[in-house]
């Protein structure tokens, strides 16, 4: 069975940068002991940014991103270039490769001045200091500063070493708060329900779903998964054997119908609130949705999604929360939308914006997104949280965390 | 919330071959409306195979394949024509884009020759026709054979007429089976024994989990998710409150300790066991755990993994099924072990073959495997099954289909 399914959105993203032939995929194969991409003295191999998965020691599950060559030429080669900057927006850990025959030029320092400025923790790699002379390499060794390291792909030469100084950039676990493990007890009985529609992927369950579930499993609690339509028939026979759930966590999108199928001696929350609090963000995404209430006519608000699907009629981004936002305002504002890596860094012109759960963003994307909101005054909310709100059940749905009941 | 995510095993896989600069990826691109990769004039941009989930109208989830060209040159370039040949195994469709301005070479026809071999349906795609003078196209339209499209990529012409083509294509959904909805009512309680270890992916469920709640929750019945360690507790209260499960599935791994658990009276079953029926497999590979009676010292056994992953001390694949096996049989055979697209296609010098659930393998590669196995006379077995077999319970497992267990 298939073990190596950490989620993109958990693992450390470590992405390699260099002047094309600097030996970026050379080193890569090195460092992981895979072969992950063609190596060739061509230059410019790698044409688009190339992600793999893997578990990386001592790092753990980790994804790794080789990148076009940042001095790439013509149109199509700034087309690369431009590839390789969008992609520290999801780098935790950048590893800049230099061709030690010829040094850092202007590109790699344009380059080491952007992880600075994203506060991303970064290497400088001197490969191919088997061409050197024994007299160059002490040269060169003399004048490395902490975070340079002297290694040749080719003969494997300081490639552990590499290896162990990558993992000391291992970013902090981030997460002030757990997603349920604090609410519940072993052995205490959770209720999860999930509509199945047209929009839910085929023979799987989501990943919020996913993890919510091993969660418990952590807890040594159990999770009891149903269909919305089939809630009030299990809570009607298991209340009455004497069995009685300590939670209910549902998908916002059938908030309405299970708020009046579960007791309110119950505490019911939702899948989107428990992530909120999980990543540090509920309580600007609450201020965010705080927002609706002072919305105008052709105020311009962007509905931001973090995957790309096929958009169907009906769908959640497009139709629904618009048509939710406009019955529960009574305005009627413009509504633009993005999906997938599109997230615009101006958003100064909208009066607000509505993100998806962003369950396939890495933290450090969601993260860069909502800083752009709040460096530029534009409060920000997600899908959930805005169902909550325009359904009437967000206070009853903040009930397992009374500090933030208080903000509604 | 990720709504793209249907497990790659499910999808309809679409391969696309030809010559560099045939216009493979522009072809891709014109189909999908995406831009799966850069494409530029300059031969060969495509140096992997490149892999891209998306859905397809009107076919679904698919995986879209872009190989890199079929008459690439030099050391590196033949490298990159074998990766081409490999995908092979795993093409549900096959798109074979031809250069009209050139017309078929050997390439294409050697090529069309290993679909055929293959059982792979497949359409010819004559692009650029847009380079083409009238009467050209006009002699090329007279020639063209079912199955041969000539389109533009450049300016879209005929391009729906080819995505209707290919929808023609789709593989009958080939499931004799249902995973477990014939065993189960509307309401009924199934409960799922999940084992949380060090190999179980971070912070979510494995596919097999993920597709047997998905398809509970389809039949509008309850999965109870439960680990091994809680599985006695929360029996013992749901069946003191007279709440009583219809099925206990188990991960294999756990088997033995949940069969002591589960009160006899209750049906015991595996994921294992579900997904070789629901594939068609499940007989075959109950021939194949008989072989087991009668390994010798020095037989040669395959160990096969459809997934790379690090591999661990405790790994199943190297070390628990090795170990069982040696402590049942008694013997010491000699084992080799193969990961991810590794499988050979020789295996006449084994013995048996043991094999994972394959559940990141797409179907068409599952059964060349177990094809392969079959045409050389070499018996092939399953993870669980096999460790159902060593431990004692394959009979109790195999339960709900009384036909099967006549076998054992």
């Amino acid at each position: 069975m298939g073990m190596n399914q950490t989620p993109a959105s958990e693992r450390v993203h470590i992405s390699f940068f260099g002047k094309r032939n600097a030996g970026k995929s050379s080193v890569i194969n090195a460092v992981t002991g895979q072969d992950l991409a063609i190596v060739s003295s061509v230059r410019g191999t790698t044409t688009d940014p190339v992600y793999k998965t893997m578990e990386l020691l001592p790092l753990g599950p980790v994804m790794i991103i080789d990148t076009p060559g940042i001095d790439d030429e013509g149109e199509l080669g700034a087309l690369r270039v431009r590839k390789s900057y969008q992609v520290l927006n999801k780098t935790d850990i950048a590893i800049l490769v230099v061709d030690s025959t010829t040094g850092k030029g202007e590109e790699e320092l344009a380059l080491i001045h952007r992880f600075h400025k994203k506060g991303i923790p970064y290497l400088v790699v001197y490969n191919k200091i088997d061409l050197l002379s024994g007299e160059e390499i002490k040269d060169l060794a003399m004048s490395v500063r902490p975070g340079e390291v002297l290694v040749s792909a080719a003969d494997g030469m300081n490639i552990q070493e590499l290896k162990e100084k990558i993992a000391t950039l291992k970013p902090e676990d981030t997460h002030k708060y757990p997603l349920l493990q604090d609410l519940i007890e072993p052995l205490d009985l959770v209720i999860l329900v999930v509509p199945i529609d047209k929009a839910a992927p085929k023979g799987r369950l989501i990943l919020p779903q996913q993890q919510t579930i091993r969660d418990i499993l952590e807890r040594g609690a159990l999770s009891l998964v149903v269909r919305d339509t089939e809630l009030k028939s299990t809570l009607d026979h298991f209340l009455t054997q004497g069995v009685c759930p300590k939670l209910v966590v549902t998908d916002s999108q059938v908030f309405a119908r299970v708020s009046k199928d579960v007791p309110e001696n119950i505490t019911l929350t939702s899948f989107s609130i428990l992530f909120s609090r999980y990543k540090g963000e509920l309580e600007t995404q609450l201020e965010g949705v705080a927002t609706l209430s002072s919305i105008q006519d052709d105020d311009r608000i962007l509905i931001a999604e973090g995957c790309t699907h096929h958009r169907q009629c009906g769908d959640i981004g497009t139709c629904k929360i618009p048509n939710w936002i406009r019955n529960y305002t009574g305005k009627k504002p413009v509504f633009e939308f993005t999906s997938g890596t599109e997230f615009p860094d101006d958003v100064s012109s909208y009066k607000m914006v509505v993100h998806c759960g962003g369950c396939m963003l890495n933290e450090r994307e969601m993260k860069y997104r909502i800083a752009c909101c709040h460096d530029q005054g534009v409060p920000i909310t997600n899908y959930g949280l805005l169902i909550a709100q325009v359904t009437g059940i967000l206070k009853r749905s903040l009930g397992p965390f009374p500090e933030m009941q208080k903000l509604v």
